[in-house]
């Protein structure tokens, strides 16, 4: 394949110590994620210890101060070889929330909290999606009463990624009932926080290494300390993290399937059939070609993004391209390689089962593709 | 829609009163089901009370008599609906196993199994493929060999449907080494035999309420009274069987993703987005618009096959081309419904994600889509 | 392939006195039809002779009484096998515009222009299209003014098939500027009236044996005697008419690309590349399964749909599954055929080449899939 | 959309210099080129002139001597803008048939040749493919025997782009009968030899700018000094100008795609249709959306073949990607414009209608992605 030329040496050197920790301390255990439905605390703190969930966090804070996305980039990739689901936490944990603490924090808010999310401590979730309202965050109904000095909030998130572990929630409330947009604000609410309560993990068709839940907010009280950001602006807080939260996704869509397309060009090899490996017959070389051309070209497409969104030069449209393409690809790449795994592709016991469980998400959540299509459509000027 | 044309008023009263059951008997066990990854035997003897079980079985064994595969056709539809492991299960027994026993069986073959059929008592298997040899019947490795008056069997089956629970396993046996597909026999093997053990449960992505096992013969003795038709044409009487097996499949790939449909058309009028009804974006407009044309458009092909084949006139490159077709249309049609119902269509409480998953594996089993192109494709003279 | 059930002998004697008629009549001409943008007046006449043109006519005004669609729909499928512009100017002609005049003719108007209709002496079209309003036809801006005894009708109309040859046009016109579609009345405008002219014929990518024109009414001045059914009641008529000039497309949508298939099915055995006949290939012949596949299943559908129709229970909506589906299957088929012909398939002198380009259109005219799509998703509820 | 970043102000300033010309000189005189079939000499004669012919020739032989390839790039760029003939065209004469007398020309031939190929007097073809053998190279039918001091060279080819109008043909033939690929020579035909003749200009279905051509050799008389590169290399001679050949390619299905696309946008903002723009809808909206990230998506993946083909770095496998990639994407995106546009799509004086015609052939010519596939699905081990 052509060489991808947006990663340098540092790029690799932090690759090579993403997969030894991978290879060492995660891999072993993948199964008893699975089995429990959440990745440990242990796995967290390890990540934190080598330095892995806070590479945009400035050091004074116990971060890597590397504000270059790429190393979010490939330890996104790392992770998304072992399974869809650890670049989606920990990338909810790095990616996602930590940036609202680091760019809109106060001070007393970032030593309070950052350290924490540093060392995995401190896990973080986002409180965006509510029961009734899907993609549609102008209709959010979780309200924030002013209460003397206090607000009192009232309401509840679901799909809730992180959501039965995490320690902190950046979450989306209504501070205004009449404004729309403009009456929303972020709040960040503390998981040992009176009337904060969580329900079960989530029975999902896959991803099942991450605990998702439903959050529950009855007259939990906060105060003007806990606001990340300035008040009612919380819309366009979260506005200005899409391009970041999408090309993380795009990136773990990729790799991921690209891991598995790897994995079934090799199991086409080994598996025999009427006397020849099944990736001779040409129907599968055809289709293996396709689907081989088809993660490249999608790649070609994320590393360009990934690289302008180091530079800063990344919108939201572009992302949202990124994000749909991607995931697209990968839902049709991995149906595709469960059918030339034949009945083992229905075995969750075999990868490809479970990475094309864990792949059918990824057109849905983080904006679903319709949403991606509908801010493109309007880009253009519909 | 159009009307439907080839079901008769027995056909609609023998629907009802499968309905009837299902309702008050199947429906409310459905957890349970899923939990245990199996049918209780209740199932099958109720079932088997109601006559269900032994539609084309003549009456003097216990069966209804009715050469009519419109009733088993509309017994796998009522079934598909309740879930799409559900006529898979029953179709096994009925459709695609029971068969040889009735079309191949001796006198004393009849006698001694077809009553435990058509009653539930006695659940059959068929067991074809084995682990290393996929679709390629030629290349059976599962051998008996001859020893004294019995014949002596060694080998294993795998993605054995039933084959947890069941006590009678149709089995293709290599008894001639030397001549390929010519030198296959089915024997009746049942499952208290000394040497035959079975796996655990398998773990599969979807259909989860069928169970699924391996099946081991390690010098399991039978006698030709076990032999099913002739020696040696153990391949041909399977052939002769595919028609049924791919039309019965085809029945109940249309009737669950046109279930499903029926559900994700109501969710899009209930559900409310942006101020409306999800389904009156036009994008979900158009696109349940196509899938409705699509299921449609499906099932008038499978409804003419049915007819043929209740009339005897369907070939086997037909039923491959019902088989193939319908399997895709489930697929793309279920993949869709999912995306309609966003975040809900990822967690397995909701009816559509267990249908996606259940879906996923007939386009695998009974003869791939590969498989069946191959052969439609040799009828085309290639 | 499955039995077509729906002709009867009847159709398939009819069907053999119309391939008759095309191998000695119209096959020798073809060539010339392309060249000359048009079919030539002796085609009329002489298809007329045969009793194809008055089928639905009744017997007194020179027809054949026939009211059986499935004559309509043996003759749109021989005329598509040669080329697909035939089955569209005699589909327009007798499917589409004749039955204004049998349906809601008054008497006076049956005797004027049925026997020409019928003998091929009266050329018809359909005015509907007009160049600002695609398929919006509330939206007409083509009028009729009364004065005195008289209307004046001014506008234009585009994308008139037959409509640089056709002597007379049912053309729909707004009567009451204030009523939208309740305010649209059809006219029955000869082409020899003052005032009447056509443009040029259009240089269409495909369909060129078809001539395809715009209308000019400058001034053109009729009477009620060539209102066809009641005064603001144009638009209520042509709905009515959807049903048969949608499967009318749909019918002639399937037989071409399933004549074009058969002969590339052909081709593919003939040509040998590398050693072999090319449909050999395991690609090809796998596309070509699945391309017989969905031809065949289109045609069931569209079966299905011609035997309703000839009892009478064919509603728009069905009706519009059939057309955009058979025409988006034909489209594909085609696009397939012709890649499978390799350089040969974008050679003009290939039919495949011009099948291809003929195509094109039929996801368009007649009420676009969009519009299909529209329709079916309203039916459903949305 | 992102930043195309392979480009630099070098090439910007080319991209100008060439926009004016077809401003200029060549936009004015499109229709007629349609009309003619053909190019005139005087579009060769300007473009020399005007330095586009002979980019990577030496300046020695009149050529610009910029050796990279990114200025061919932005040249096809703007020439399939204008219409996908042109970049097919002038690639075949310098991205595909010049860099054989460059590379492996010996000195005498490139004073004989290059300096008319840099100033548009000398047109270049290439004669590959024969009429019986499609993209089987291994299978040249057409001879050269050895008669004294000179070979005798007999045969025909067909499709030959530029062939009715070429002054030169590189010519692949057969000198070793016995050898299969290995008995292939590459020989540079004058047009003015005795014995060569051409065909009629093809009647292709669209790309009617560019002169298609059987060439026919009846006893050609041409001596050792008309051999490019060596005796019976010919085939790997071929091999090793493939990637720019598709990498050309890709360039053109991309920009022309991209074009008319962009187009298409304007079109859906301009026609309205139930009161609004088309592209409001949002089934169009959606599919624009789609629509755009496709031709993105390719772009920056032929962005990167063409940065990395500059570098000297592009594989032929990797060109392969790109071409087929890029020529599936042409003809979806195309299809799809053809639809928004309506009626008028399917008008030959709509550049979408000609654009759909013209972008049929790049899925087939210079390799079929069928052989891309093939060579894909080699490399990676199948």
């Amino acid at each position: 394949m052509l060489k991808r030329d947006h990663y340098e040496e540092d790029h690799e050197d932090f690759r090579a110590s993403v997969q030894q920790w991978l290879e060492r301390s995660v891999k072993p255990h993948t199964d008893k994620h699975i089995a429990d439905k959440a990745l440990p605390r242990e796995f967290w703190l390890e990540a934190g210890e080598n330095g892995f969930l806070g590479l945009a966090i400035p050091e004074e804070y116990g971060g890597a101060g590397a504000d270059d996305f790429r190393f979010n980039a490939v330890l996104a990739e790392e992770l998304a070889k072992i399974g869809a689901a650890y670049p989606t936490c920990v990338g909810i944990h790095s990616d996602i929330t930590a940036p609202y603490l680091v760019r809109l924090g106060t001070e007393e808010q970032k030593q309070r909290w950052l350290p924490g999310v540093a060392s995995g401590e401190i896990l973080l979730a986002i409180g965006m999606t509510e029961p009734s309202g899907g993609s549609d965050l102008a209709a959010l109904k979780t309200t924030a009463v002013r209460d003397g000095d206090e607000w009192v909030i009232n309401g509840s998130k679901t799909f809730i990624t992180n959501g039965y572990s995490c320690d902190l929630v950046i979450t989306a409330v209504r501070t205004d009932p009449e404004k729309g947009a403009k009456g929303i604000t972020l709040f960040a609410i503390e998981a040992d926080k009176e009337g904060f309560s969580r329900g079960r993990k989530l029975d999902k068709v896959g991803m099942e290494e991450s605990d998702t839940a439903e959050l529950f907010f009855e007259n939990v009280r906060v105060t003007d300390a806990e606001i990340i950001g300035e008040l009612n602006r919380g819309f366009i807080h979260m506005m200005e993290e899409l391009p970041q939260e999408r090309v993380s996704c795009a990136v773990a869509n990729v790799a991921q399937a690209k891991q598995i397309l790897l994995e079934t060009v090799q199991y086409a090899k080994d598996r025999k059939a009427f006397g020849q490996s099944i990736g001779a017959f040409q129907h599968n070389k055809f289709l293996l070609a396709e689907l081989v051309t088809q993660i490249e070209v999608a790649e070609a497409y994320v590393d360009k993004c990934v690289a302008a969104h180091a530079r800063g030069e990344l919108s939201p449209v572009e992302a949202s391209k990124a994000k749909w393409w991607s995931s697209q690809a990968q839902s049709e790449v991995l149906d595709h390689c469960v059918q030339i795994h034949g009945g083992y592709g229905f075995m969750n016991e075999y990868r490809v089962a479970r990475a094309w469980r864990d792949a059918r998400v990824t057109k849905i959540w983080a904006g679903s593709n319709e949403i991606m299509k509908e801010l493109i459509g309007r880009d253009l000027g519909f």
